[in-house]
C-alpha cells in the first residue's frame, strides 16, 4: 500500500523524534508546499510539491490543506457511565461541592452508574466518546479505569478498554486506576481499601495483563504520599509503569514521589512546588498538564507551564476528558488553554499536544511526529496556516484525520 | 410548503417572545417528545410525538436530536481582509502591543488589507466566514464597516454586506462604523476626520441606504464621550439607530451615553460604571457582552454579567468576530466563555445568545425563539441536553442547522 498526498500547503511537525525538553519545546519543522510518501502505513518521505510521485503511489489531494500529526491525549477517563450534566448546571448556579455531594453528586455518581452499567454499556459509550475525539484530530489516548473501586467493575473497565484497542484504529493505551477514590463502602476504612487495591486488584489485573500503567490520586485526604507510595511500589515490584495524579488541589508533593519512583508521567500539577518540578526534569517524569480542568471548575490556578519548560521539563498536554471536572474531547480547545491561559506559545503547545504526549504514552516512537518510519497519523487542517488551531479559536478546524495510513474522518 | 420535525428529543426555547430582562433571562420553555410544525418556513406549533402529524406535512426525522432557536450574533466585524495570525502568535510569545504596532501590526494592518481587497475579495472572504458562522448554528448575524476609515472603503464595505444579504440564506444586519479608529492620514488630525465623518460618510451612508445602524468606538485616545456625543447626534439626526463600542478599556461613560441616546444597543463593556448599569436599564438598551474579546486578549477582566442581569437588564451575546481581537465564529464557545467566566447560567447564556441577540438587531419579532409566527431558524444539537453546549465544552455539538424552514447545514 503506497500512498503519495499531494497538494499540501503547509506540513508541520515537531523537530524531535523522541520528545522535546524544555527550549526543544519551541522547535517546529515547517514544510512548505510539499507532497508526503506513505508506505504500508508509513511515514517514507517528505518530497517538494515541484517534484513528481513515482507511479505505483496512489494520490491523495490534501486540496492545500495544513496537515499535522494527530495528536495524542494522554490522559482522559474513558470509559465511564453516565454524565454528571445536572450537577455541573448546579455549579454554575452557585451550589457547592458539598451541595453536591448531598444531592449524591461528584465522583461518586460516577461510580455507581459504572458499576450499574454492563460491559457493552459502557463500550458503546466509550466508542461514541472516542467519534468526538477522533473528530477533534487525536489519533492516539489513554484510557483508565478508577469508577469502579471495586475488583469486579475496575477489571469490567479494563476489559472494555481491551475491547476498545481491538475494535478502533486509535493506538489506546491503559492505565488500571483503583486507587482513583476511597469507595463509599470502605468510608473511614482506607486501610481496608489500600489492601484490597495491594493485595487483590493489582494482582488481578497484573495477571489478566489489561494495564500498562497503575495510577494514583495522590491527594490530601484521598490517597496521601504514604499511602500512594505503598500503592506505587506495590505496583512497581509487579512490573507495572507509573503516572500518577498528583498536586491537583494543595502541595503535597506528588511530583517528587513521581521523580521518585521515576513514573513515566505526573499529572495535573497546579500546585507543583519548585523542588517537584526539579526532581521532575531530574528524573525525566513527564509533566501532563490539563488545562480543561481548571477552566471547567472556573479556578484561575494553571499548572505552571511556562515555568516547567523554562526548568527544561518535559511538558505533555491533555484533555483529562471525564464526566465531572473535564467534559471535553478537544485536543485542540486544549491547545488554546494552553496558550491564552498557561502562556505557552502555539509551538510549545503543539510539541506538548504530539511528541511528548506520544512520550508520555510510550508511542513516540511510533507516533506524535511526521519523521520516517512513524505512522502516517495525521490531522488535515482546513486553515492557511497551524496558528489557526489556536487563531480560530472554539472552531474546529480538523477536516480529515488518518490513522497508519488510512482515513478514518 | 408544510414540514413536521418529528423525533425531537428535546425541543428548548426562551420564553420571552421579544426579550428577556434580569430574573426573565433564567427562562427556558422545555418540550420534550415533541414534533415541530412549520408552515411556509414559519412556526405554526408544537404538538406531543403521540400526536400524530396531518397527512399534508413533509417529515423530517431529528433522530432524537435537541432541537434549539438558532444563535443572533449581534456584533461581528465581518466582512475583512487578511488575517493577523502573525501578531497573535507575537503576543503569545510576549510581545506588546507597541512592538506589535512598530511591527506595523493592529487595526492599521486590516485597514490597509481592506482597503487593497476588491469588492470580490472581501465578498469572499466573509462567505466563507458566513460558513464558519453557520456551522456554529447561527442564523442571524450583524456585520459593519470601519476597515476602510475613508468614505471609498467603508461604502466598499458596507456594499459587500448588501451583497450577504442578497446570497446568503441568514438574516443579516449592517452597521457603518466609520468611528472605528483614527486612519493613519489623518494622525493628530482627529476633528478634520470627525468633519469627514460627519459631513460626507453618514450623509453618503444614508443616501445609499446601505446601513441600519450607526456605531462609535466610544474610548479614551480614540473617540472620547464628546466626540462620539456629535457623531451619535449627527447618525441619529439622519435617521440612523444606534450602536456603541463602550467602556471596553477603561470605565469613560459610554454606557451612560448610550442610554442617553437611545442606543439600541452597547457593547463590550467590561468597565461599565454602576451608573452606566443603572442608565442602560431605563433607557432599554441591550447590554451586548463579548467575552471572546476578553479571552482571546487574555485578559482578566470579564464584563460584569452578573450584576448586569440582577439589575434587570438585557443582556445579549456576540462573537466580535474580528482578525485582532477576537477570532471566533463559534457562539457556543462564547456561550461557554459567558458561564464558565462571566459566571451566567446556561439558561441566562441561552436567552442572550438567542432572544436578546435577536432583540438587539431588531429582528426579535421574527427570530431568537420558537413561538407560532416566527421563522424556523433552528438548530440539532446531537447531545442529550441542552446544556451540552457548555457541559462537552471545546466541542460543537450542532449537527444540522434550519433557515426559515429549510436546511442550510
Amino acid at each position: 500500500m503506497k500512498k503519495a498526498i499531494v497538494n499540501i500547503k503547509q506540513l508541520v511537525t515537531p523537530g524531535a523524534e523522541s520528545f522535546a525538553a524544555g527550549a526543544d519545546m519551541e522547535r517546529l519543522d515547517i514544510h512548505s508546499d510539499v507532497s508526503l510518501l506513505i508506505e504500508e502505513g508509513l511515514i517514507k518521505s517528505i518530497i517538494p510539491s515541484s517534484q513528481s510521485v513515482p507511479g505505483d503511489y496512489e494520490i491523495v489531494d490534501a486540496q492545500g490543506m495544513v496537515v499535522l500529526p494527530g495528536f495524542t491525549d494522554p490522559h482522559t477517563h474513558i470509559p465511564f457511565a453516565g454524565e454528571r450534566c445536572g450537577e455541573f448546571n448546579m455549579r454554575l448556579k452557585g451550589k457547592t461541592y458539598m451541595d453536591i455531594a448531598a444531592a449524591g453528586g461528584g465522583i461518586n455518581n460516577t461510580v455507581t452508574a459504572t458499576r450499574n452499567s454492563s460491559e457493552e454499556e459502557l463500550l458503546a459509550s466509550a466508542l461514541d466518546d472516542l467519534k468526538l475525539i477522533t473528530r477533534h484530530g487525536t489519533t492516539s489516548v489513554e484510557a483508565k479505569s478508577g469508577y469502579g473501586l471495586d475488583l469486579e467493575t475496575e477489571l469490567k473497565q479494563l476489559r472494555v478498554i481491551k475491547k476498545l484497542r481491538e475494535i478502533s484504529p486509535l493506538d489506546i493505551r491503559a492505565t488500571f486506576m483503583g486507587a482513583h477514590e476511597i469507595p463509599p463502602e470502605y468510608k473511614g476504612n482506607k486501610g481496608g481499601y489500600m489492601d484490597l487495591l495491594i493485595k487483590e486488584m493489582l494482582p488481578a489485573v497484573k495477571e489478566q495483563g489489561i494495564a500498562d500503567y497503575c495510577d494514583v490520586f495522590c491527594e490530601k485526604g484521598v490517597f496521601e504520599i504514604e499511602d500512594t507510595r505503598r500503592i506505587l511500589a506495590a505496583a512497581k515490584e509487579l512490573g507495572f509503569k507509573l503516572r500518577l495524579h498528583a498536586d491537583e488541589i494543595v502541595p503535597l508533593g506528588g511530583a517528587e514521589l513521581a521523580a521518585e519512583f521515576r513514573a513515566v508521567s505526573a499529572d495535573h500539577l497546579m500546585y507543583i512546588s519548585d523542588k517537584g518540578i526539579k526532581d521532575m526534569v531530574e528524573a525525566g517524569t513527564v509533566f501532563t498538564l490539563l488545562p480543561g480542568t481548571t477552566f471547567f471548575l472556573m479556578g484561575d490556578s494553571y499548572a505552571p507551564g511556562k515555568k516547567i519548560i523554562r526548568e527544561g521539563g518535559i511538558l505533555s498536554l491533555a484533555t483529562d476528558l471525564n464526566p465531572g471536572s473535564s467534559h471535553t474531547h478537544s485536543m485542540g480547545m486544549i491547545i488554546t488553554l494552553a496558550c491564552l491561559k498557561m502562556g505557552l506559545t502555539i509551538e510549545q503547545a503543539l510539541n506538548g499536544a504530539t511528541i511528548n504526549a506520544a512520550y508520555a504514552l510510550g508511542l513516540s516512537d511510533k507516533t506524535g511526529s511526521i519523521h520516517k518510519g512513524k505512522q502516517a497519523d495525521l490531522i488535515f487542517l482546513e486553515a492557511p496556516g497551524y496558528e489557526y488551531l489556536v487563531y480560530n479559536f472554539g472552531v474546529n478546524r480538523v477536516k480529515r484525520v488518518m490513522k497508519k495510513g488510512e482515513f478514518i474522518l
